[in-house]
């Protein structure tokens, strides 16, 4: 279990080593972090450690740990494998307690020197005391104190969890999701998972209250009854995203030379999902997806969705879509019928579920009425609605971009239920592409769920759904 | 049937007359398709009518059909639906027999005055032998005549047939592949398809020797029995990717309101996908990535895909989706093997399949060699390369682009089996996206399909398998 003073040190260091920086050319690693904790403005000092500097970007090089001026709160390991034992042992003699290793070459190489030196560093860590994320991994990210040697920049706080034992997608998802405006408290990629594992973090980021959404990607888990335990507890407070990699026999043979762990029977995975709740994700789209329902969105009262705009195919296909994804395309009531049926003409649009009504997009004051119209009507618990970008296809003039409006009806309406937009601007076209992102993470900016396109949007209602359907279950049997 | 002469004035008019183009501020309709025709380049002689114009966009107008200085090959009527009836009459007394129906208002209302006037049009038709595309639907589309009333500008030309109930869909189709570099031979939205529907026009597009691929939109099929014999017949030939709309109960409600058409049974529809090899479909994205896979590349001799690029966690990632998606991720020959773990580094890379290198981003050359040894690797017969964005996050300098010498290179090599490329652009980093979809774009101008998702590249190299290994059952089924 990781105290109030482990989470200081690793997720907030006052300073920090980096043991084997590269002096010469650019280096993934020492290197790298050094000038990305640099660019980001890390307030702390460093020391960049390597025997044969004397300076690099303008700090002083210290040739090992027993040579700095003070003891670090976090050391960041870089060197090769075989110098790590070494580095751990200098640690501990200077109470460095606190330790990131970043260097591969271990029991995920499946090579018997490899799985030696992997025992060595847990036999240290058990004798010394030594807490330590890794090897073979990224290690922590923290936005709100500028400890940012991979994630995004400008790191964006907020309040997203990240457990991860991939580097490579934890930093694609800091990237994501700082571009849609969702904020990360606090992340860890802890590789191979020797000493500190996924539980640890789980446990710690569950008492976070700064935190409320958990994403994370595991290959493998060590106790599985342990973390059937604690993912049940943590779901009833904060929903966990989790994505299982190595799910198929080609995907666990991959992950088992990734991170050098075992991996879990389907099976087991399948149940373990069934009883905890946890949302179960299988692609970077989908886990953005629904960590972005859930930053954004309260809980639907069921799964009754409100389709607007689209045209005549589309109404049909996103009709079919939700279907798929376990939602409903319920009637509308008789009052909400009635009403619209007095603003849609009776030729080339459909009055109904979905409703297919070319002012939708251009009119944002009609929008706003027939919203208002799907959330007073008992039978829509959330509503998708269908954004146009004039292109020239439709050969349509310029219009007065309705978005601004749009947003600041949906953030000042009290009665608002789960509402989100799908742009489709897929394609080799430039200027729709700029057009649609920009457009997208305009909404998203705003605290309004913007999808790419309506199979994601659907998907991510789903998980959304699902989710507080689980905790109102939860709820319902312990009364 | 359609006959020569019949595809001529449908597709290669040499004069048109749009009947009900609005003389005042842009509709959608009369105006917009004289708007786009000329905007096209449209060759031939255009004459609007509107009995209370004298000019519109520099063209003489008239005010009927019969007033006409000569008999069109074409008539696009765009009036209301109760004058529908009396333009037909006047198109039949001058022997204008070609006719496309823009108008809405009739069986899809499900009123009893649309369905009426939607009789009046099928009896016309039948008693004065006319060719009717319509009504409710954007009609013909043509690239290569410049008939381009509703679709891309600039439409590229080339060997994609469409078949299409929904207007909207088709017209985002055919932006869409234009955007990347697939032309587009013949398209038709055909609407409530009161004369002419789905089945004149695949047997047209299936004798059409300049059409390679067909897609398919279709909402309901009005003679079950023989659309699966005429697809199974085409299947053989040239492959047909069908986005079946309302699939759904809320779907085919919904179809029922747009197209006014009965719709299928669920169970009816899967037997008619297994029995005729036709392609199954559910959304645009999926559509268009499988047009784009059947048009760039050869047909697979297998299943076995191999993975290269991609980072630990991609690697995991990708060979689950791969098999999710019904494909193999074979294990390497002894010899390519050998191969490879010569170049690949025991720490922090995966050699094998998934390969994970990080030098196949960088340098074109050595994933040049790979793509070699792949295709002498008998286990594989499908490639997926992934792209890297150099971005901030990574804090990489910048690289010169290996893209032109990858380009280079499998594009003049004799034994390169389909290979594909993936480009993870997704968010609201309008400078990583701006990268993205041009590197896509450059890939699939270039002839070779980029997809921006590993899903969705293995969702289409699944579709390709499965159509080529329908064809080659048929072939030794026949022998």
């Amino acid at each position: 279990m990781l105290n109030q003073t482990d989470i200081q040190k690793f997720f907030k260091p006052r300073h920090i080593a980096i043991v084997g920086v590269s002096a010469g050319e650019y280096k993934f690693g020492g290197m790298s972090f050094l000038m990305k904790l640099q660019d980001g403005g890390y307030p702390g000092r460093l020391y960049p450690i390597n025997p044969k500097a004397k300076e690099i970007r303008g700090l002083k090089v210290y040739p090992d740990i027993l040579s700095l001026p003070e003891v670090p709160d976090l050391a960041m390991v870089c060197v090769a494998a075989k110098f790590v034992p070494s580095v751990l042992e200098q640690c501990a003699r200077i109470g460095l307690r606190h330790i990131h290793i970043f260097t591969s070459g271990f029991n995920e190489t499946g090579l018997e020197e490899g799985k030696k030196l992997e025992g060595q560093i847990a036999s240290i860590a058990k004798d010394k005391g030594l807490k330590i994320i890794g090897p073979n991994c990224m290690g922590p990210y923290c936005p709100s104190s500028q400890l940012t040697a991979w994630g995004a920049i400008p790191g964006l706080s907020g309040t997203l969890g990240i457990i991860s034992q991939s580097g490579g997608l934890t930093q694609r998802l800091t990237e994501y999701t700082d571009s849609l405006g969702i904020g990360v408290g606090r992340a860890v990629s802890f590789g191979n998972g020797t000493v500190l594992n996924a539980l640890d973090f789980l446990e710690a980021m569950a008492e976070d209250e700064s935190i409320r959404v958990i994403a994370m990607y595991l290959e493998s888990v060590m106790n599985g009854s342990r973390f059937l335990q604690i993912a049940r507890h943590v779901s009833n407070n904060k929903p966990i995203v989790l994505w299982k990699g190595g799910e198929s026999s080609a995907g666990a043979a991959t992950a088992a030379s990734h991170t050098g762990a075992m991996f879990g029977e389907q099976r087991l995975w399948e149940a373990f999902f069934r009883q905890t709740g946890a949302i179960h994700v299988r692609s970077m789209n989908e886990w953005v997806d629904i960590i972005m329902a859930l930053s954004m969105l309260s809980a639907p009262a069921g799964k009754g969705v409100f389709l607007i705009g689209g045209g005549g195919g589309n109404s049909v296909a996103y009709g079919d879509l939700c279907i798929r994804e376990g939602l409903e395309v319920p009637q509308l009531s008789e009052s909400t019928m009635e009403s619209l049926r007095r603003s849609v003409p009776v030729a080339g649009s459909i009055a109904g579920n979905p409703l297919d009504m070319w002012l939708t997009f251009t009119d944002p004051g009609y929008l706003a009425d027939v919203l208002d119209l799907a959330y007073k009507d008992p039978s829509v618990s959330m509503v998708v609605v269908d954004r146009l970008i004039p292109r020239k296809a439709f050969h349509m003039p310029d219009m007065i971009d309705p978005t601004p409006e749009i947003i600041e009806f949906l953030n000042h309406n009290d009665h608002a239920k789960p509402t989100v937009f799908t742009i489709d601007s897929d394609g080799g076209d430039l200027d729709l592409t700029e057009k649609g992102v920009a457009l997208r993470a305009h909404f998203c900016k705003a605290g309004i769920p913007a999808f790419p396109s309506f199979r994601r949007a659907a998907r991510a209602l789903s998980h959304l759904y699902s989710y507080h359907n689980f905790r109102k279950t939860c709820e319902s049997s312990r009364k």
